[in-house]
């Protein structure tokens, strides 16, 4: 088990975040806090538009990621923040009219660990909340990665773009470290196959459990009432697994009574 | 274009929200965003177990998306908010010791997809920010899905848990809608974007190159004849890699005169 007040591996190469120009605290202490949980450590600000250092609601968001805050180095411009670094990924909300390669959080998160297993120093770059990256800022990175949304509600918080990209860097590196699988291919019609019927809805498994349980309980099935609800969760949860179709609802009701039938001819 | 003004769009099928006893109204307001970013727009709250409805913060993190505040549909229990969905779908930050199909997000999404391609209505359930969901309320669901974390910081924010879940079905949704390659195209045009102006086509480059290694031979940049051969390899290999488009060919020329310019004002 790992220990649980180690937050920062400061042995993790890890990409840096870099915030540019943020304007509230909250969104550097949420940043802080995705990076956290997705074992990132080296937090950069480039002139902060809001209080900084001591800033009560970059505390309050971080939930517990504070040596982040406390270790998080500030800078008066991009070039600075960047200067260690050998490959920068931009982030931006909407192309401009600068000529750069796009691609998706996936292939920047790929991109940013290839570069980290052969010793390289990597950052992502996120602009202001109103503003995002200028052109000016653009100039700085490599690539950069566009988060796809829903192009009618594009507007996504700068933490929750920190989040989805730190999770997709994430991602990549458990793969490559601990040789997870790729998350699995994508194969059309995979699941359960069925023939002339469905999956039942949620109303006709409840019925059934709800018939199944009365019937047990009238054949004495549960000897305590706390045994009771542990069983009737163990049954329902194997019932769940099993991804029942309506066809099968009516089979086991046919069960149901055909056991019961059995039941009244073996005791007569 | 897309309209600016529609955010929810009710012709696509999408797994339902569901939140159970949900603390803070602005879980509920950010994750409705989180929901409108990856076109999902049908939120059910399970006993809130803050104000609801007409929760200011709901509304303040909402980001505009009022829409699905408004349409929330309230319920009792787990089992009516999940009475007409074909497959639930639930999340947990720790295993529990049911027997169940535990799978990443990736692998949820494309479940989720699969059933809803079939016809089927479903669903994602999410616990309450302390207490996550119990074992009562996993027996609701069909898989279990938990989100890859630092095993040191683990703790997920609620609305951020929505907003990975959603960003993982929403890019399923459009590798399967448009028919994009795996994790590319998922962004419009990814790949080298240009604005008015497209890559320059190798003739174009000749010329540059021609007139590039015309001018250095002329400033005495090549030593030897076999150094010569090596330079210009590396010297185009370079300009190669930057895939130049035609408009940067023609700055380059500039560049290349202006340089002669220099100097010969330098040497005067």
């Amino acid at each position: 088990m790992p220990k649980k007040q180690k937050i920062v591996d400061t042995h993790t190469k890890a990409p840096a975040i870099l915030l540019s120009k943020t304007q509230m605290g909250n969104n550097i202490g949420a940043s802080a806090r995705a990076m956290a949980n997705f074992r990132m450590n080296d937090l950069r600000l480039i002139t902060p538009r809001c209080h900084w250092p001591e800033n009560m609601d970059a505390y309050a968001l971080a939930a517990g990621a504070n040596t982040i805050l406390d270790n998080a180095q500030t800078f008066n411009t991009i070039s600075e923040a960047v200067a260690d670094c050998h490959f920068v990924c931009a982030t931006t909300a909407r192309p401009r009219d600068l000529i750069k390669t796009i691609c998706t959080p996936y292939e920047a998160a790929l991109e940013l660990q290839n570069h980290i297993d052969r010793g390289y120093k990597v950052a992502i770059l996120f602009g202001s909340e109103s503003k995002g990256l200028d052109n000016e800022a653009l100039q700085h990175a490599h690539i950069v990665s566009m988060i796809p949304v829903n192009p009618d509600f594009a507007s996504l918080n700068l933490a929750q773009a920190v989040l989805l990209m730190a999770y997709e860097w994430f991602k990549i590196k458990q793969v490559k470290t601990y040789g997870a699988r790729r998350d699995k291919q994508l194969v059309d019609n995979t699941g359960l196959r069925m023939q002339g019927t469905q999956l039942a809805n949620m109303q006709e498994l409840e019925n059934f459990f709800f018939r199944l349980e009365k019937e047990i309980s009238m054949g004495n099935f549960f000897t305590t009432k706390e045994k009771e609800i542990i069983m009737k969760q163990k049954i329902r949860n194997l019932f769940m697994r099993a991804n029942i179709t309506e066809q099968e609802v009516r089979i086991l009701f046919g069960v149901m009574t055909a056991l019961k039938r059995s039941g009244s001819t073996f005791h007569e």
